[in-house]
């Protein structure tokens, strides 16, 4: 066979294919994938190229060969239909081509636009920038079949099954190991409307495959996007996110109250639910589950008001009427073969006004261990008690249906690994997110809510471990605690001489300015740390009650320091920051650091070489402060990264790459859990690691903030 | 390795076996499946062997070494509380050994008792005798597990799926390819109620998996035996099978109407019914699923009315609370490390008093087409319409729960493959229960009812069709027709000379006593072929009436033949048999030849080796009869064959064999359906056969009943 050179830019790839070859087949074989969802039928233009030099036509080199197989009728009648497409690229017919159709005659220099470029890749900025590539589990087909008649009355499905082979096999390439038609299955409850639809749709459908395997849906006509919903249930917050699933763009993220907060407020008080009412976990589940419901109408309503007019080839066979008698016209012309079912083809692609949440076919949880296990309707006892076991740890797909979550009643709820009884799905996603696992430094990861999951390690090991942390982080059960919104302090500053504040309110350009309302969670840790600073309260937290300063004061519930007086504030009330409030901040980042301390430990290390803190904390605090009151492990500050919802951030990795999903099966599978002990022994070092540090040894990082505190014997010896 | 030879009786197998291997692993080695369900810890005694020849204690043939381990503590503990047992079977320990515990030290000669035999065998009566292993979808596992600590908080299904990795290692040898734990899967609805149950059962529990993959049911403590149920649902009767799945014991055969016969009495009357009514096909899928959930009750009671008394085992340790003792006292014996869950292993054998329907695990579902869509909710529309398609033919797996049968919720609904739109799945059933895909010899198998079902072929190829054959074969809309109950002349016999007939009444010795209330089906098929023997009526079917006998009378209805005067009656009237009679059955008999001759024709051959009738039909027909009026091919009559439900027998194999489904979703695939054409020609055809055959030339076999008829011209042109 006559060989040709193919070079494809932007990718650069190069090399020998054979002659005859079509385009599409010829990337595939270069390692360059170019979408297509028409089976190669000319009608999808998602395969689209642009032919640099050796085209057809105008730009051959060499003019007495033709480079390219010419354009065919089918080709030609594509771009017909869609003047306004070529119009507005300033492409002609012979440089645009459908690479599925035009065929390799000699050497080519091709460029596959973005827009065409399979495996599309979404970039996601973390602690480093990387892509992910768009590898859903569900995948969309278009499957034209000859209808049954009375000498091939083959049944529906095994008439469907048999196209749907030779599809994907046509999109997907040979190489895939995809199943033969009699492997796949389909869903019984998308079954049991099949016969209906095929007949509607006159043998044109397309057809959502889950998983290479399973068909869970099949519409009539050519439609291109399928939807999944990410979801991260906080014991606070729910937070979900619509995706497009071929495109990967997030049409809508929506968030609400987890319901079950009246139930109680921390994840030990609803276990203690679930125990003591007979029907507590039902309620628990139930009050999730219309959670989730609504999330899902409200986002479906987002999207659909930011849904974008339909693209041309929509436009197209929508409006324009006369478009039949073209397309008719096509049929005519066309010799070859392309079956009467070509005409329904192109008039089925109905124009869509919006998308419906029987549209949303997937949806991926995850959420701690206490959550995961209330919205699948397990009990969460054995969380709760000794030795504090989940029920599961793999990772776990339920039809929709059987959880009442009202996607597409035969989509598929993916639910993320857990690791232990309290280190859940949520770190699980929050790995997938960060990647630590794929890292030759050693990375310490930090979820904080109430209760604080950390992972520690590289490529080789990771380790974990989680703790209570209190409410104190979140800015909860303090004092004039409120949460980030107008009127609330959000930064605090203390002179170390004058010991007056300066502080900046939610909503003031500038400091010092604006009427206060209250302290919210990042304004604590601020002043926490200014309060050590200033030399106000000692290493061990407490006030100097020597200072002269008017601001330092006994007041009812003991010692403060008045951030903002009376009449700077609009409640007419002094705002203090309390010994109590420190005493809080005190204790968890004890327990964050003596767990961050545990994992060091196990892993031989001093400290890690980057922190990435998730979760709503990371992103409100300065990191710095953090550092000074010893929240964190000493750690270059540039290496402190605040990544914001990473669970979120890695349930929607799991919703559009399927591969992902078996990574953080594997890995979690080999990440080392680690329960805190409760010696004494613990307990003391516990104690010590409430006072804050003060000298360079330990946290050089955060030395130039304290240059002339002298070594604390006692705090030289906890660091040991 | 030292090496030793091993024979086993009965088989006679023989080999050479590695010092210390188990007896068990030795006997698998060669070939021979020896029961095991406690993963071989000498609690289940599943595996007893008699040592023949090289016993340890009295028998060895050579008294200086020993051809066998010394009895452990565990086995001698295990025979020790069965002393019944011991006596009952005349045989003592050491001669009596578990095979899983002993080992190879020396030459032995074990046989293996019939009840210690893996892969039982059930033996079916066909056409052929064969025997049907037992290899259920359904297997039961025995899972101890230690329970988890706060060092090892491993979550309870991966506890589970990692005891039952090694479990599943044990009974079945690693030569299977069983998956890992972590590709065992555990379904939904059993894994919310799997961590109550582990520590209820003290983390000693009988795990059941379906097809080697999925976990459908966690039991607390040693559970032998599960059930499973299968179902043949004909239009007029559905008839259910309860079975033990290990042994393949039969325990219940339960039988009710189609409860959908209200809404139409044939297939197309129900397919129109779900045409016509917007909920017809609800109602329809209720009823059915409703008489199925009254059937399962039904069997459970009988198989609880005939139940065993507890074997010794459970006995003993249900009613000798001083067996703990012993137990007690063994596990402090015990010197190998079994667990303490021992104890409770032991103790948790529940006695069951009998058992209930969340014990059937599995259901296997046959029925035509029209039943097989219905009973899955499908629509049956264009079942009933041209071009005739159904809307699957693949086998199919539903869990119980989605249906609304009441077996357990997590068990799958597994429903045969269709063949067409008038082939079903119970023809499917016949092919698995019959073989002729088997068979080098051509096999002709009827099922008859209102519509019959045909295959014909052999292990190269089958070809089928189906034909309407009217009601007249069941017996139905025939002037005097009854079901064959006290009262029916079942048997018909007319003097060829004096035209006066013999009958037989069922419930009667003797022939022509007692008093008739009418004909049953097979008196039918008898009187129309002694009519044609007689030559009371013609080749065509027209009673001659030029006869001189007051039996041939023109009747109110026409010409008839009296078979039983009013005085012989208990119903005060003569019964005849009418011109009207003899014509359905003329019809219903060239239905079914034509259909055979079609078949028959696209094989290229002129007569079948062996035919098979299967159904209620086959069993009361007389086939000398059937083949004089030509109603089945001509064919040696030994060679005939009534084999009852065919179609049930093949849903039984199908429970009891997960192999077998396999296989009959893989002949279905390669059947060759022919429907019947519709040509003028082809009528033609039909209406000659609607003659009675008259020569010996094409039924050589039946040719001594009519030695004196004279060739007709027009038959012999039809046989061409």
């Amino acid at each position: 066979m006559t060989k040709h050179t193919i070079i494809l830019q932007p990718s650069g790839r190069r090399g020998q294919v054979e002659e005859g070859t079509s385009v599409r087949t010829a990337a595939r074989e270069l390692g360059v994938e170019i979408e297509s969802i028409c089976a190669e039928n000319a009608t999808c233009g998602k395969c689209m190229v642009l032919i640099e030099e050796g085209r057809f036509e105008k730009y051959n080199i060499d003019s007495k060969r033709e480079h390219l197989s010419p354009v065919s009728i089918e080709e030609a009648n594509y771009f017909k239909r869609r003047p306004k497409l070529l119009k507005d690229k300033g492409w002609e017919v012979g440089q645009v081509r459908l690479s599925c159709q035009c065929r390799i005659r000699g050497d080519v220099l091709i460029n596959v636009p973005e827009e065409s470029r399979g495996n599309k890749q979404i970039v996601r900025k973390t602690a480093r920038e990387r892509q992910i590539e768009i590898k859903p589990a569900i995948r969309k087909y278009l499957v034209s079949m000859s209808p049954p008649t009375l000498e091939r009355p083959i049944a529906d499905w095994e008439r469907l099954a048999k196209g749907l082979e030779t599809s994907m096999a046509l999109v997907r390439g040979e190489e895939e190991k995809l199943p033969r038609w009699h492997e796949l299955k389909i869903d019984y409850q998308c079954l049991r409307t099949l016969s209906k639809t095929l007949r509607e749709a006159k043998w044109n459908v397309t057809v959502s495959v889950w998983n290479d395997r399973e068909v869970i849906q099949v519409q009539p006509g050519y439609v291109e996007d399928s939807y999944g919903a990410a979801v991260d249930i906080g014991s606070t917050t729910v937070a979900l996110y619509l995706c497009n699933l071929r495109t990967g763009e997030l049409l809508a993220a929506e968030s609400e109250m987890n319901p079950q907060i009246v139930y109680g407020e921390d994840v030990m008080s609803r276990i203690q639910y679930t125990i003591e009412h007979p029907d507590g976990l039902e309620k628990l589940h139930k009050a999730i589950i219309a959670t989730l419901n609504k999330l899902l109408k409200q986002a479906v309503k987002t999207a659909n008001m930011s849904f974008p007019v339909g693209d041309d080839v929509r436009a197209q066979t929508k409006q324009s009427p006369d478009n039949r008698e073209a397309l008719l016209e096509q049929e005519i012309a066309s010799d070859d073969g392309l079956d009467t079912a070509g005409e329904h083809r192109l008039l089925d692609q109905r124009p869509r006004n919006g998308i419906s949440t029987e549209d949303i076919l997937e949806m991926v949880l995850v959420g701690n261990s206490t959550m995961h296990h209330l919205v699948l309707n397990l009990p969460p006892k054995d969380l709760g008690l000794a030795p504090f076991v989940p029920a599961i740890h793999e990772s776990i797909d339920v039809k929709a249906r059987e959880l009442g979550i009202q996607i597409n009643p035969s989509g598929n709820v993916h639910v993320l690994p857990t690791i232990a009884s309290f280190v859940g799905a949520d770190t699980s996603a929050m790995i997938l997110a960060e990647e630590p696992h794929k890292q030759d430094e050693n990375w310490l990861l930090i979820d904080v809510g109430t209760n604080a999951e950390l992972v520690l390690g590289n490529r080789k090991r990771l380790v974990c471990t989680s703790t209570p942390t209190g409410p104190a982080l979140e800015g909860a059960h303090v004092e004039y605690g409120m949460r980030a919104a107008p009127g609330a302090i959000e930064r605090v500053h203390i002179d170390e001489k004058t010991l007056e504040p300066r502080y900046k309110i939610v909503g003031e350009e500038e400091w010092n300015s604006g009427k206060a309302k209250g302290i919210c969670g990042s304004a604590i840790i601020d002043a926490v740390a200014e309060l050590f600073r200033a030399e106000i309260v000692d290493s061990r937290g407490r006030f100097r009650k020597e200072l002269k300063s008017k601001r330092v004061r006994e007041g009812e519930a003991g010692w403060e320091y008045v951030i903002a007086w009376a009449e700077e504030t609009s409640i007419g009330r002094d705002i203090p920051i309390t010994q109590q409030d420190v005493r809080q901040i005190q204790l968890a980042k004890a327990a964050l650091f003596t767990a961050a301390r545990t994992l060091l430990k196990r892993m031989n290390l001093q400290s890690p070489d980057k922190i990435i803190l998730a979760g709503g904390f990371g992103s409100y605090i300065d990191k710095e402060k953090a550092m000074l009151i010893g929240l964190i492990p000493d750690c270059p500050l540039e290496n402190v990264y605040a990544v914001g919802n990473a669970a979120g951030d890695g349930a929607r990795i799991a919703l559009l790459n399927i591969e992902k999903r078996n990574e953080i099966d594997s890995v979690t599978r080999k990440v080392e859990r680690f329960e805190l002990p409760t010696d004494p022994e613990f307990q003391n070092q516990f104690m010590l690691a409430t006072s804050f540090p003060h000298m360079s040894e330990p946290f050089p990082h955060i030395a130039h903030l304290i240059p002339h505190r002298k070594a604390d014997p006692m705090a030289k010896n906890f660091m040991k």
